[in-house]
């Protein structure tokens, strides 16, 4: 599968990004990375409701979602992969105010699968960049992710396959582009984001399987974890392996998700090893 | 003039912003909005360091400056007005990890200059978005702008100009769209952009021209200012008439700013009533 984008203005395929696009001009929109399975998104009503919430903070409105998905099934052409949707709030000319009658201009792209995470585990390190605290933008996937890339831009050591972020607080996030968890003597925490951070649609399953309770995540706590994964939508849930010295084996409690995960959406199931 | 856009990827001309563009998908690039006059842009200089800063601190690749500068003019067709140049880091498919070969794209458009300011001075208010504290993107002026966005969105009264904005800390930090000085027994203060805001174009010639100094501004410091003034590279000094029930008469040291500048730079000429 070779990446490929198509463009829309409102319910109209487009040639291209329409002139002064308020997403390229100032991150002003959302997207949704979804994991596609023979020609569908398993996990659509999940993302599209987290898009909805976004919208709703950001003000901006959506295009109808029966034309999307079935855009993106026709993109797909029944194969599997990664399915990419931005929205952004549309065109705005020179300045931040907002035009209220703007037709959202939204991409969707079809990527390959990631390689499958190593069957040991993830090997993860600290970032040093910092997750500002701004309440009014935390939980949605909105497109202003330069925290992300200037994170991810800290390494590029191939044996290493994801950093850990902390707030400028110290609390810990999440990972670049995962969430995470933690397991404490049988029970599951993954960090409050009410400040910063991104919930995650995999998270919001796992949440909700293991029962986990969401709080501010100390660096400590994750250090003396029994066992810590990260997830995301399109990979699942990726055991964590090692993080700087620290090492953890593979726990029954993780695999037993991953399992649970793969049967609820045999499309995750090839990440189990 | 009406508003157009040029696409350029590398050195090249293109019709269409590239698929996959990380300014699109992530804000990951870096603007510059400029004052045209019969032409060519006067601040040119000024604007491209900021740029080259930014660039620094993102870590991405400048598209090179004489052809830039040529097709801007080429653009402006001898007219008066605003340029806007958009650097994104180019294209890198899905993931935040950024490619280090990417070649640049970028976009010209020219858009009519804003109407003049009231001659009698503009009308603030107290925006409730607060900028959160970053100080790993502080100063440059970026493409991640959804705060900027939210705090516009809190009015739509065309009789209040513009909007103060604060840190997530209190202080004071900048307008939605412009830098902001005030006057404490003949002396100059500009808040300091270690954490938050963008350092302005016209914001760094005032501070040279008033010997201003930069430190944190408390709310109070600008309600019991004796004279305030708002500044941008596109509409240079804007004295403030009014900040909620606070008013403010004209003041002869702004005003002989403003004719320092239309000196120095006469396409600002045309602000001075």
């Amino acid at each position: 599968m070779t990446s490929s984008s198509r463009y829309f203005a409102g319910n109209r395929r487009v040639d291209a990004l329409p002139d002064h696009d308020r997403g390229l001009s100032y991150g002003d929109g959302l997207f949704e990375t979804m994991r596609a399975s023979r020609g569908d998104v398993p996990w659509w009503p999940a993302h599209w409701q987290r898009l909805q919430r976004g919208a709703q903070v950001l003000g901006l409105l959506l295009p109808d979602e029966n034309l999307v998905r079935a855009e993106g099934k026709r993109l797909l052409e029944s194969g599997d992969g990664v399915l990419k949707l931005i929205v952004t709030r549309g065109a705005g000319g020179r300045g931040y105010a907002a035009p209220t009658d703007a037709e959202p201009h939204w991409i969707l792209s079809k990527h390959p699968l990631p390689p499958p995470a190593p069957a040991s585990g993830l090997a993860l390190r600290w970032c040093d960049t910092r997750l500002a605290l701004q309440p009014a933008l935390a939980g949605i996937k909105h497109c202003n992710r330069l925290e992300q890339v200037l994170a991810r831009s800290e390494w590029d050591d191939p044996t290493v396959h994801e950093g850990l972020l902390r707030s400028t607080d110290g609390d810990v996030v999440s990972a670049t582009a995962a969430n995470v968890f933690v397991l404490h003597k049988g029970a599951w925490k993954t960090p409050l984001l009410d400040r910063c951070g991104i919930a995650g649609v995999c998270r919001e399953w796992a949440v909700a399987a293991l029962d986990a309770s969401q709080a501010r995540l100390a660096v400590t706590e994750v250090e003396a974890a029994d066992a810590v994964f990260l997830c995301n939508a399109v990979r699942g849930i990726l055991p964590v392996a090692r993080l700087d010295a620290r090492s953890w084996r593979p726990h029954p409690q993780v695999m037993e998700l991953q399992r649970l995960l793969a049967a609820e959406h045999p499309a995750f199931g090839t990440e189990v090893s």
